[in-house]
């Protein structure tokens, strides 16, 4: 089975609009062993929209459109798809009674072209709409002699979600073959996505029922494993032990095997250790503390910490001896391991984390490119202090930094 | 002139991916008269992208496909798109030679398949790309026997971008009839969408030939104004008319009127004063740094500052009377107050700010909701202090407060 998603509304082909549905619908959809094979996206006109219908139609065997259903003249989708299903449409009495009465409850006087709202394709079930005016359709039909679902969905995020999961999500399970989905997600950090590939596609290719996608993202790689069987319990034993062989090969590298994020086993391991966590951070300006202390809760275990972008602030607030910095600049070995230990030591923290660096793209020279950064982690006992040279803009490798230094927190914490 | 972009990729038919190359395309085409009037994704399946091309190329005068051009079994673009337009595909010699070097550079031996990154349509030109293997193509040619511009580019967006607008672009420029347009955007801070634009629309709804949309994002109100005419002066007079306008209607909530973020704003207020600026904050726990130092050059006026997480950080690096946190609370005026001007002391900078409050979803009490934040700004003379209880959720909270940080920085420096 598969499915083509069609999102509606010329504002979604400007530069500002993305749409984000289409995202869930196709997570949601995978649960039933249902693949997505095209997406689209058409504007507010009906020959257009009529067109991208039919070729929809005549190429996959779910059509979902979303958007389009409002009272405005914009809104064509009902009349795009009746016009590319050969189904007329009917203005329902019971659905237009209650929009007179939701018009009523709010003491307006509803607008003639509201009654659009009531009409429904030949055949359709009507779908209640909690959150809104515009009520969904679901069709159970043919077009062109073969069985096709189509659904009409609301644009908005919150009218659109619960309608799909609560009422054309059910009706899908009951229609199609039975299908179990089992699914994990396995994260790896500081490993480049080749080498992570290239040690786990010779495990991954033996389980040819689970599909493996292994995507690299914000400085870490994930591996979403979806297993398919006819039994729950198949599925998830075969998702369960793929997961063990790649963990097995992988090692301390994964650092997740249920989709959390680096920063939510940062916090993981301190509370787990009863330790706490302060941190004097340059190049990263802030991100290191931001990323911790975007987990709930976190204020359990980060006492928080410095941003020494100016030289004096690393002397004064961290206590970086002047000397070091003068011998070895501001970016070096030495000033990492000062800030680790020096803040460690002023919050009177477990650990200390110190980080330093050129996110450019000035103030590189010859011997200090830009994407040098040295991340310096230390317990008061031993110091970790890591060198690396990052690639990429001033984003990336604030990000990488920020990335690298909550793993070798983590590792710490091992 | 329409337009057509096809992302290609399976991997942007799960729920992980979205394609995002797309909206930089369209705001790229917008501004030579071009609309984009349909979207496409399509996975890596020759007969689907072969059958999208050709719906493509049928229903609109430029095709923009994206991605697909590596070197593996899964790159179908160039393969798909030849079979659509019917234009053979040639071995380049040179682009070949410049693989083979690439890869010699790298002293690694080229697998195989990458010869194939150096095919090329018959009659297109060849587009370097410097930040990756694949080069992408440029085709001004027919199908169906109506002329077409058809670009096939790489998918990771610092591969596309540069080439897009370096190499597409001037081509386009040149081809098509000269029509200008005007862009401006505006940045309202701190103004509700409903408010901005009730008080927006009486003047824009009169320019009939500037398109204006009005966007609520990440705490701001941007309205994008793109106005058409058959000269630039005249273009450019219109848009310039309908900015100054809005611009004494909204007064100073407008913080920007060439695109810039408010942080970039604050820079460019800090640096024309010759001030610095350090910050002790503790709900937005870094995200205030972390969006100050975004901006490269920052290190110019911003010192650095504290993340004052734990209440005795704020005793021990900003200085906060412990008195003041015992009678008021962490999250009071005084203590706002107290955080800014003990952290411009110690820093010794221009401007101190201070941030406290309660990002949620723990830590409310009766008289301290969730959302609640106090924030202070203090140039050693005047300390602004301004309570605001947001709502949202953790990050909605946090970012709302460092935007209303950000802003009174810039107030107080206007």
């Amino acid at each position: 089975m598969n499915a083509e998603i069609i999102a509606i509304g010329s504002e979604l082909l400007t530069p500002f609009h993305q749409d984000t549905n289409s995202l869930f619908i196709t997570e949601k959809l995978n649960t039933l062993g249902v693949e997505v094979t095209f997406k689209s996206v058409v504007g507010d006109s009906r020959a257009n929209l009529v067109s991208v219908a039919r070729i929809a139609l005549a190429r996959t065997d779910i059509v979902i459109f979303m958007g389009g259903l409002g009272p405005t003249e914009d809104d064509l989708t009902r009349e795009s798809v009746s016009e590319a299903m050969r189904l007329p449409l009917k203005r329902d009495p019971d659905l237009l009674a209650d929009l007179y009465a939701r018009f009523a409850a709010r003491r307006i006087k509803m607008p003639e072209n509201n009654q659009r709202q009531a009409d429904v394709l030949d055949g359709a079930a009507s779908l209640p709409n909690a959150k809104g005016t515009a009520p969904g359709q679901w069709i159970d039909g043919q077009y062109e002699g073969r069985d096709k679902f189509v659904m009409l969905l609301p644009g908005p995020p919150y009218e659109l979600k619960p309608m799909f999961e609560e009422q054309c999500l059910p009706r899908l399970r009951e229609k199609l073959p039975p299908l179990f989905i089992a699914t994990r997600t396995l994260k790896v950090a500081m490993m480049g996505e080749g080498e992570c590939d290239s040690r786990s596609a010779p495990i991954y290719r033996k389980y040819e029922r689970v599909q493996t996608t292994v995507l690299f993202k914000h400085g870490e790689v994930q591996l979403h494993l979806r297993g398919r069987a006819s039994t729950a319990l198949e599925a998830q034993d075969m998702v369960e032990k793929l997961a063990e062989e790649l963990e097995d090969e992988l090692g301390d590298h994964v650092f997740s095997t249920a989709g959390e994020s680096l920063e939510q086993i940062v916090g993981y391991f301190l509370q787990m250790r009863t330790a706490t966590l302060a941190v004097a951070e340059s190049c990263t300006g802030g991100l290191f503390s931001q990323r911790i202390t975007s987990i709930p809760g976190s204020s359990r275990y980060f006492l928080g910490g410095v941003v020494s972008y100016d030289d004096e602030i690393k002397k004064l607030l961290v206590g970086v001896p002047p000397m070091l910095i003068k011998e070895h600049g501001a970016v070096s070995k030495p000033v990492a391991q000062a800030l680790a230990e020096g803040i460690r030591r002023k919050c009177n923290s477990t650990l200390g984390v110190g980080i330093t660096g050129i996110a450019g793209p000035g103030g590189a020279t010859d011997e200090k490119p830009v994407g040098l950064v040295f991340i310096a982690v230390t317990d008061g006992r031993v110091t970790d202090v890591v060198e690396r040279q990052f690639p990429g803009d001033r984003e990336r490798i604030r990000w990488f930094a920020s990335q690298l230094a909550l793993d070798m927190v983590r590792r710490k914490l091992l």
